[in-house]
């Protein structure tokens, strides 16, 4: 939660000068997302929006996959998705650059993320979700998951020596599942583009209605019920991974399948996905955890928390889970 | 610029069922001030206004002062000055506790801050800045100015020994100021409450218009002359302090002197009030300079911006600036 990059209110005038926005009157630089630097900015008098938000993209983001992003979030909004849109300056240019990053312009969208989301909410997620996996059925654009299986083993290496630092427990759990899941995981499932990363904070809610889907920075083509996975893995467990929530579990999953109807095999396959996905937060957040000073101002996630959920999903007694 | 606290939008939204500001609808962490954790705050279908700004008091701002603050903005905004009302509860309480801080709602105010203020905008800023001294006129309430003259030696002393890693000549300047200004330090000038922080930062502005004074947190009772001091110091130079603006000079000035006439007295004080207040930012920031790891992600900000500006006021060719 941070702004990396500073930029001054005559900068953010002047870069405003080649979009139909109107004249800037209020800029705040937002700690929203964890990578790149965010800002809320207002206008006024202009024909193409009043509120945005300004993405200066910092670290993780690969400027080669703006075009895909910035074509998924078009395609969703003219499907009806309720994606936050990106917003074309005069030359119908969206990429553009600012304070030497990629700099996006994109439309500001109402709503709160949610910490503890009910039933009812995690059921508006599951829909949602849903009709984004249907609205993505013609669209083309491809990205692979750089968060996908291969990584899982090179990044747990670059953890290697380091687990005792986060839980003794740890290592051995990492390398069972990794070998588990190189055997076991399946193949063939139906592909699209997926999100990916669908956590409460990245879905906007007024009351029990989703507003909007935002943060679609590890969206991706990959197995359509692994984003499903991912959801529920990031949805229905206390934040420290203790606590199972089987109320908004069966609510998220009952929100998907009323809208989308996976095959059999999806199905069948959404226990090893679920500890696909809690095995990839674990690892991500074992690596930063590992990489962060424990004095630095960004928060560290547990990488525990999800290594909970991995042990959640591996029971066998929780085999009926997805139905 | 950082969140310090975490609240998340179910405790915001909880916060504000004591308030008639109607349903929570967006609420984001702001990288506003140095010191508190800011959010900013959105509601619909409430009586008392739609956007707000949540501070919650971290560090430097002592609570017992918070009343004093609240009724000063009260009382600025009574008087037709820009200032964000602070929004009391059902209940009339303006100053509430969130996450353990104290917490007060205020009203968001459209603007942006400037970073190279064009002489136009520098007048209407000494503008605003006598309008305020005006409306304070019948304000009595009190603060003494916890960053007055009598805090330099005490924040020079716990500097003592570390100057060099800052700048080699900086000791024997801030010595031999110290000792200047408790000598010749003006005494018996007129007091009121002043801002005594009148940073650019601190003028939310649209076109050349101001259209908000924030950020009172230092205000105190003290030479209202002093006040002006702090401005010029803060807004006629460029951020370093190497060059000074003297047109940015001659119409701040201007727009003060076109409100509010000062004595004889008071003008004649000017010159050594400007070295008091570089004085009093250089050693701020000497301070936090020396206490703050030069890894942490806070920006450390140069004391010598200001030590400069110091040296350019105690300079007799400068004698006739301010008039």
């Amino acid at each position: 939660m941070a702004v990396y990059t500073h930029v001054s209110a005559e900068m953010m005038a002047r870069f405003l000068r080649d979009y139909d926005t109107g004249e800037l009157i209020s800029f705040k630089g937002i700690a929203e997302g964890v990578e790149n630097s965010n800002f809320l900015v207002e206008t006024r008098g202009g024909k193409d929006g009043h509120r945005f938000i300004l993405t200066l993209y910092e670290k993780r983001v690969d400027p080669g996959d703006l075009p895909f992003f910035m074509a998924l979030l078009d395609h969703l909004a003219e499907r009806g998705c309720r994606v936050p849109r990106a917003i074309a300056d005069r030359n119908g240019v969206q990429i553009r650059e600012l304070a030497g990053r990629p700099a996006c312009l994109i439309e500001f969208l109402e709503g709160i993320s949610l910490t503890s989301p009910s039933p009812a909410q995690a059921r508006a997620a599951g829909e949602a979700l849903a009709r984004m996996h249907h609205a993505v059925a013609d669209f083309d654009g491809a990205r692979p998951n750089s968060m996908g299986l291969a990584s899982w083993h090179e990044l747990a290496g670059r953890c290697d020596g380091q687990w005792q630092q986060i839980d003794p427990a740890l290592e051995a759990l990492v390398e069972g599942e990794l070998a588990f899941l190189a055997e076991h995981w399946p193949q063939n499932l139906p592909q699209s583009v997926i999100h990916a990363d669908l956590f409460p904070d990245n879905v906007l809610m007024l009351g029990d209605s989703v507003s909007g889907l935002i943060d679609f920075y590890f969206s991706c083509r990959d197995a359509r019920a692994y984003d499903l996975a991912v959801t529920h893995s990031a949805w229905c467990f206390s934040p420290d991974g203790r606590q199972f929530d089987s109320a908004v579990s069966d609510a998220l999953l009952q929100g998907y399948h009323a809208n989308l109807k996976l095959t059999p095999q999806e199905i069948a396959a959404l226990p090893i996905l679920a500890r696909g996905s809690a095995l990839r937060f674990t690892l991500s957040r074992a690596y930063d955890w590992i990489n962060t000073p424990p004095d630095a101002l960004v928060t560290r996630k547990d990488p525990m928390a999800f290594a909970r959920r991995l042990i959640f999903y591996a029971d066998p007694a929780k085999a009926g889970l997805f139905g």
